[in-house]
């Protein structure tokens, strides 16, 4: 039936659909690979991994059909049959085992293609290429005998060579502890784990596949850790944990202070935030059931100063002017460096950082969200205690940070609190009756009048999204001016007079867990004014150098995204006008960009790439920052530039004035 | 005066006599290096190190005079006079600072040639290149400014890549710590240590140039440390102490045992010899008055088991066939990642070893010695529980270990003792008398008879030293035949008869401090004729193999070979004929090659090459390794092979047998 030239035969590959001829005899892992079909295979041809399984299709060719995949592959080897017995695998080929002696078309089944996509289920489904830095290698090295002067190690070397095409010129210092039993307990079979093709990091007798790696965020406030199985890309665990370093202080400037006063300052708060990794690393190995020492790969980001901390690096020069990082560049090391109890030969990559205020987190945001390959212009917004902005799509991204101040994570708010059970964390005021719904956290109703009467539903305070929608509404019912100030004219018992100004009645004292009213105060306002105009106008600056006046969509990063609805961020002014459904909260888009420099060796070569391309504007010194500052200090109204917000706000009862908040901002400090 | 082109002059430097025309205005430092003169810099050029330092001698070229070098370089300009003032430099000139602008005949004091060569007090006057591993670097780096992304440790790269050509690619895990404050204590000014021109290991800030390395020889049962300034070739301080091993087994074969028999067994021994290497270094510190801080840099030679243990890895497969070393090319990592508290950085080299029983030392040696370098063929012998052995020249060298076992330490000897004092470690025998003086450690006079009296003169026993002395000398005096026995027909009260032997009463119970006679029995004459004829055949094998049968010279390494002398060797048969003025006592030539290795980078190459290139013969198995040892058994007769014994030993009574030996032999084990 066949009409294939006898010395070679045509193969095709599906999915991919790559085909072409191959020589008579090649092995099929050889033969896809020549036809650009990587197959998975750790064990290097050996049929012990099991990894290059494929199923053999019978199927039409352009010219003439195969009849039966008997005659096309070479037979079932005693080794293959064992192998597939034991592992009762039916209907399927090993690769490395079967020879093309005939036309063919096989189907590689999703496990076995080499390059595989680890779809995250979180935060827009993130496809990651799985291309860890660290994979694992199986050898058998002949036992020496007595004419034999090489060293085990140097035996290693040469098998990597011969088997694997690798050229591993180091090895981590508790190899050569590691080699004797490993050879010796496998008569030579081992599994060796390589970092990016150069070191060897461990060696275990016999077969072993298990590799595992932690993606940690390191925010001011909270650590984020993702264990991730490096060879599927699996998230096996995610934990969670403050960072112990807010009891030297609650944002990132009073830890430099503690840096700078205390001498062993920065020591403490390094040693602090290694006890909460090596605490995480274990909670994440115990709830994934696997061995803190298979974890081989750690990927540290965070901003500047939790990076320099993390490194143990005085941050104190990030607490100034010029505000000069110490490492710019990505920082390769060892986990054990640093303090961290994985393997012994864990490696450690720090992603680099942009500038003084632009940090690793950031680069990983924008690996996460890839503003870069785009056509669109994106936002992307980080907020903390600075927001980082870029603007930019394919062609140029600037970035800035913007000293917005702690005021969104609720601090300096007179009823503020840290995102904790019983903070207001959503806030609804109805347009006619002017009167409030709220949610806390920790409960999942909707709370009105005298709350739920639950203990759970007792607010103690306000986190920093409860305050920004509360604004946002108290703005949208027409309680607020565009100018900040509280409209009288609006006659309702929630607004009540304070001294000379007014406040608004959140949440009476009957559903408070304080018995004290929770109000949002006209000083209240003003915070949020400052902190939104320092971040509209840093948006603004960049839109502004970049030559555009608006952006295809807005990307909300961090917990402050997450929590916050589109509508209100933009009701509040926070962020240029934009198509609402284009206005998207991406959750901890920091971690996800370190998930995806832990699991692909490329994304951490981009990451440096992008710190270096991506340029960055120091906005405090733009002699444009005061006044467009200032004009971002007003609430939007109903018209330019918030076309989309058409309709949900009343219209202007008086023009914008910001004296009042202009006297304020001159005394508020802005980096603390 | 001057009849040369304005554009160029003339420059002689001496003592090279280098000579050519530089160009106008050139700094003398980079005249130099132009006509191959490299002159010492380490703040590069910024007048701030004083190490260029010349000389400007008025002289005569081949066809005018220099009158006055004031005219041919340029004025010495603010900078170089407060330097020269400050330092009390009169005379010189900072190379760096002065440019050429008329003919000149300058010369550079020893001091400031960049490849100074340092000359050992000890040991043959031994003539090392300084080049090590680790050197200092002056830099100057700007402050940043608001534009400034580059972190400090990029500036610091791109410092280095300006001003010193170098391409640094890495650091020491704790440098990033020392850079801010080593930047903000210096301005900008600072010193960097860098390894191998590629890593820097630390940062301090200013100018220093104080940086210290360790060489060291762990031996079976002394451990050597040589701390050496790094910068001048300098021994500071010896320190020496007893390998704690000991403890775990008094020779290498029970310390193997020990780590197969015991889980915790490498670790152990691992932990007690970093023990001991960090109080060698602490002492050697305290005695030449340094910080062990100061510390970067370590060397570490010793055969195979000591090599291994070292690193922490455990010794099993050197103890039986096929004697496999888990590593055998040359280690490099950070002194601290086997636990030795130096600077953090520091960094640790070990030399190659060339097979299972040919160690590191034995690298050292031969690297010490070089006879790769010579035209003669040299022997060289390391004598510890095995022999090392090599032979050869230039063209080829070929090596072996061969079993001579402990007895040449003392042990398995009747009264046998570690050198120590109260050990006999010298002997003569009258040989008409037949009465012995001696020499005790510890006590500086000859003894006879009765002793001296005073308890530091009563001896405990007899070491190495002394029973291959005492053995030769028997032999010479004609009580013992050709084949080791004792000769009863030479009459002495001091020849007594023990059951079906004899033996010889060396230091009678009133000299000894035992009470007892110590004695010298026919087991221990076998005992050392064992060892001897391993030591022998091992050498005549490898003659045999280079097809010669004479050497030109016989190096004797180690303390064996120190406490040694060449005509006690010789009579004994330890080692081939040979002009006894060509046999020389190198002293601890390991430690002397590790010196070498630590204060040259060329000469780790080297030695990795002669690791590699020397020949490795397996005398175990080789066929005539059998019959080579028991004919070896013999003691010399003053003939041939041994021409240079003639006059010095009895003519041969009997041809010799060696059937009691060969009895003994069959029973003895051989490593032990």
């Amino acid at each position: 039936m066949t009409e294939s030239n006898p010395a070679t035969h045509r193969l095709i590959l599906m999915p991919s659909g790559r085909q072409g001829q191959v020589p008579h005899g090649t092995d099929l892992l050889a033969a896809a690979r020549s036809l650009g079909v990587e197959l998975e295979s750790i064990c290097g041809g050996r049929q012990t991994c099991g990894k290059c399984q494929v199923a053999v299709e019978e199927g039409a060719f352009a010219k003439h059909a195969i009849t039966s995949s008997a005659d096309h592959l070479s037979a079932v080897g005693p080794v293959e049959a064992d192998y597939c017995e034991a592992n009762n695998i039916v209907g399927r080929r090993l690769a490395c085992a079967a020879q093309v002696v005939g036309d063919l078309l096989i189907v590689v089944p999703e496990e076995s293609q080499a390059r595989k996509q680890f779809i995250a289920k979180a935060a827009g489904e993130r496809a990651i290429d799985v291309q860890p830095a660290v994979r694992p290698y199986y050898l058998e090295i002949p036992a020496p005998t007595l004419e034999t002067r090489l060293g085990a190690w140097e035996r290693l070397q040469h098998s990597l060579a011969e088997d694997w095409k690798l050229s591993v010129d180091s090895f981590a210092p508790t190899l050569l502890a590691e080699l004797p039993p490993a050879l010796s307990g496998g008569r030579g079979k081992l599994t060796v784990h390589v970092w990016q093709d150069r070191q060897v990091l461990r060696a275990q007798a016999g077969y072993h596949e298990a590799a595992y790696g932690l993606a940690i965020d390191i925010g001011s406030t909270t650590v984020v850790a993702h264990l991730c199985d490096l060879r599927t890309g699996a998230l096996c665990s995610t934990q969670v944990s403050m960072n112990p370093q807010v009891r030297y202080g609650e944002d990132l400037m009073s830890r430099v202070s503690y840096a700078m006063r205390e001498a062993q300052g920065t020591e403490r708060m390094h040693r602090a935030i290694v006890r909460t990794l090596n605490e995480l690393a274990e909670q994440a190995c115990a709830a994934a059931g696997i061995a803190v020492e298979d974890v081989l790969d750690v990927v540290i980001v965070g901003n500047p100063i939790m990076h320099h901390l993390a490194l143990g690096i005085d941050p104190s020069d990030l607490g100034g002017a010029p505000f000069a990082l110490t490492v710019s560049g990505p920082v390769d090391g060892r986990a054990a460096d640093i303090g961290l109890r994985l393997h012994p030969a864990a490696r450690l990559h720090l992603l680099p950082c942009i500038a003084g205020h632009v940090g690793a987190d950031h680069v990983a945001v924008l690996l996460a969200e890839a503003p870069h390959e785009s056509d669109e212009v994106s936002l992307v917004v980080d907020v903390g205690t600075n927001a980082e902005i870029s603007v930019g799509n394919r062609q140029r991204i600037v970035c800035a940070s913007s000293p917005t101040g702690p005021a969104f994570e609720g601090a300096q708010i007179t009823h503020g609190q840290r995102a904790a059970p019983g903070a207001v964390e959503r806030v609804r005021i109805h347009p006619a009756t002017l009167e409030p719904r709220w949610k806390v956290i920790g409960c999942a109703d909707w709370l009105s009048g005298e709350g739920g009467g639950l203990p759970a539903a007792q607010a103690t305070g306000i986190c920093g999204s409860g305050i920004i929608e509360a604004v946002a509404e108290l703005r949208m019912a027409g309680l607020l001016r565009p100018d900040g100030l509280f409209d009288d004219a609006r006659l309702t018992p929630r607004l009540r007079r304070r001294g000379r100004t007014f406040e608004y009645v959140l949440v009476g004292a009957a559903a408070s867990a304080t018995g004290s009213d929770i109000v949002i105060t006209q000083s209240d306002v003003r915070a949020i004014q400052l902190a939104k105009a320092a971040l509209y106008a840093g948006a603004s600056l960049l839109l502004r150098r970049l030559g555009i006046d608006h952006v295809d969509r807005v990307l909300l990063a961090g917990a402050f995204g997450s929590y916050l609805s589109p509508l209100h961020a933009m009701a509040l002014g926070l962020i240029p006008d934009c198509d609402l459904s284009r206005v998207t909260a991406v959750g901890n888009a920091a971690g996800d960009g370190a998930r995806i420099a832990l699991l692909n060796r490329q994304a951490r070569l981009e990451a440096t790439r992008l710190a270096g391309w991506v340029e960055h504007v120091q906005i405090a010194t733009d002699p444009a920052f005061q006044d467009t500052f200032v004009a971002a200090l007003a609430l939007p109204h109903a018209s330019d530039p918030f076309p989309h917000l058409e309709g949900l706000l009343p219209e202007p009862a008086q023009a914008p004035t910001a004296s009042g908040v202009r006297r304020r901002q001159a005394r508020s400090p802005r980096r603390s």
